[in-house]
């Protein structure tokens, strides 16, 4: 397989010290030239200390590098935490020669043991030595906690006649919630875009991909999403008729890496869409289908492979919206479970459990009572989703 | 030990053909006399047909019998349903002969199936002779689904020199949430009440009680808890100076009742009491204290005997109320991990661990913002919950 590259943009991954057997821990990410920047960060009020610096920083719209390190979230750690944030931006951009406030730091792991920073600021020369242009993968592998693969998505469009190129990094497994950036995220593309355009882009792509998966419903302290834009393609977004197509490749990168994250989701065993329609609003069938698809109830049961539907239109029924029990009808990809409310028999639960043996399906509720839509991403409860939280520190 | 009793109530419990293995699964509550009544039900929208036929029954304030069933739900099951609900409350009428208003229906069990009515119609001559005054706890074992333990509590009290009893029964497990009536429990007191009377003082002991534990944060279809007060002791509420005592037994049958749902919920491990204060208001706090105590992360740490307080502070910054992260005090009964939102470090880890490892202890977080104080009772997410609910139906 060709190595994934952005022109204009290197990357690196070593072991800083922080992960045991010589994991890699310590990621960066790199542009040759100045390069606009837009993020989305957590809504969680507890805020890690580099989320707060990156969302002081972003308000420039200018970025070099995003320095990331895993095993440790430097969050609760207070005055220290910040000022070790602070000193990991700095030992990058030391090394890169580069202003310190044109660096994104972000980390993700434990929360509330202080950063071992020293290990960090060791590491910082050996990390920007192993820049290169093929270093994606490595910074993907550096960023993953209990993640068991890395995800790394590369997407290449034209436009008036020049190739550009979108690539993402992602880490994700359990505490993703939507309503926020959701787990750490960095886009690196070779388009030039002004500021603002990249952040209402990248706000647009979020809200119907990373916002739209639901895992633990518990909402991560560290979440960040960060977009660089270096412009060495030679393509602007700065008239109209590009950003629908960059845009739509935006959409196409978030959504491939808002799906790779729910198949390696902690212990999650299928993947399953929760698509709600014939609500009174859009906002009523998302606020039904986030609720389903955070029912320990429902999850546990698409676990055991079982076609509870009974759970499906009791989460639905507790989700504070208008519905009429009655009108309900809900199916397993095609297989109709309930037609208006009623139990649809034995047929149809034979014909639900070959669909729930699969490891991808679509639950539909329809409410049939207006023309609100909305889907959501989900995955199971497994055994593992237990064993891996119980002692995840350890 | 002594059989419980309750002057002038009989109750019954028998095999009707609904479980396996010859178990109790039909249930019936009986007052020799004219009860009042009050009732609290489940708010979810999809409401169980004898949900809503018991909250058109409880409007008359009088009752004298609860008829109960297991292992299923009767709920989305339709006009039939409804009618299964209503024959199932007249063939306990008929054989009392009593009239059937006067007759409150519950169900409990699977969603979505219809209710094997001529089961229950062939048992009920039987149900009603089986009736004595000794039979508190063979009802309470018809009404058990994954339940491991009856749940049955009695208290006697004495106003003006006469004694007087409260009986509560329950049953709990999984699908418990606050703002319900959360499950099914019944209480029965030889006390005189008018309904208004009653209904105060039983909205006022859930509030308190089933209203503050959370085991998975569903809401069932079914919850319901009813009252009824036959008046055989003498003893009468109408006026003011009995009524707190009252109170403060009701309040004790209930949350003795709670407690014995959180330790017996499916698959739970430990018994975890949430004190948040500190809060701006007594509103934030609640929220703060449902919202960890709903966290999959925090209950999987509480499984695994983890003093992960990260998960605490970062469940608490997602309640959606104010929170200076920089004060947070996070305490496992009287260990504290967090001072003003830093590490307490090793020595407190270690002195968590032996806490963590009791079946039950308290997790106390102080926002230090404000006055606000809420406690919610919980219990951990384990193995055996996701087993249980995986494969509820087979």
């Amino acid at each position: 397989m060709k190595p994934i590259t952005c022109p204009g943009f290197k990357a690196a991954g070593i072991h800083a010290g922080l992960k045991k057997n010589n994991e890699k821990d310590l990621g960066l990410v790199y542009s040759d030239v100045p390069a606009t920047v837009a993020g989305v960060f957590t809504t969680n009020r507890v805020k890690a200390a580099p989320v707060q610096l990156d969302m002081e920083r972003a308000k420039t719209g200018q970025c070099r590098a995003i320095v990331v390190n895993s095993k440790n979230a430097n969050c609760c750690t207070g005055e220290r935490g910040m000022q070790d944030a602070l000193s990991m931006g700095r030992s990058v951009s030391t090394a890169l020669d580069i202003d310190e406030n044109d660096v994104m730091v972000a980390s993700t792991g434990v929360i509330g043991d202080p950063l071992p920073i020293e290990k960090i600021e060791a590491a910082a020369p050996d990390l920007v030595q192993s820049l290169s242009s093929q270093g994606f993968m490595d910074c993907a592998q550096a960023m993953m906690t209990t993640d068991t693969v890395p995800k790394l998505v590369h997407r290449q469009g034209e436009l008036a006649g020049k190739p550009f190129n979108v690539v993402g990094l992602a880490k994700g497994s359990g505490m993703i919630a939507p309503n926020m950036a959701t787990m750490l995220c960095f886009l690196c593309t070779d388009v030039q875009a002004e500021p603002g355009t990249l952040k209402k882009a990248l706000f647009k792509s979020v809200e119907t991909s990373l916002n739209r998966i639901v895992i633990d419903g518990d909402t991560s302290t560290n979440d960040t999403t960060l977009i660089l834009a270096n412009g060495q393609s030679g393509v602007s977004l700065e008239n109209n008729a590009g950003m629908e197509i960059f845009q739509r490749m935006l959409d196409d990168v978030l959504m491939t890496l808002a799906r790779e994250l729910v198949r390696d989701a902690e212990g999650g065993t299928k993947e399953v869409t929760i698509d709600v329609k014939g609500a009174a609003t859009p906002e009523d069938a998302r606020k039904i289908a986030e609720t389903i698809a955070n029912s320990p109830l429902v999850k546990t049961a698409i676990f055991g492979e079982d076609a509870n539907w009974g759970r499906i239109a009791a989460a639905a029924g507790r989700a504070g919206v208008p519905l009429e029990p009655g009108q309900l009808d809900i199916f397993f990809n095609d297989v109709q479970m309930t037609a208006k409310g009623l139990n649809c028999g034995v047929k149809a639960e034979s014909a639900a459990t070959t669909v729930l043996k699969q490891p991808e399906y679509t639950i539909t509720v329809d409410l049939n009572i207006g023309n609100g839509e909305a889907s959501v991403l989900t995955c199971d409860f497994s055994i593992d989703y237990v064993k891996i939280n119980a002692d995840y520190r350890s």
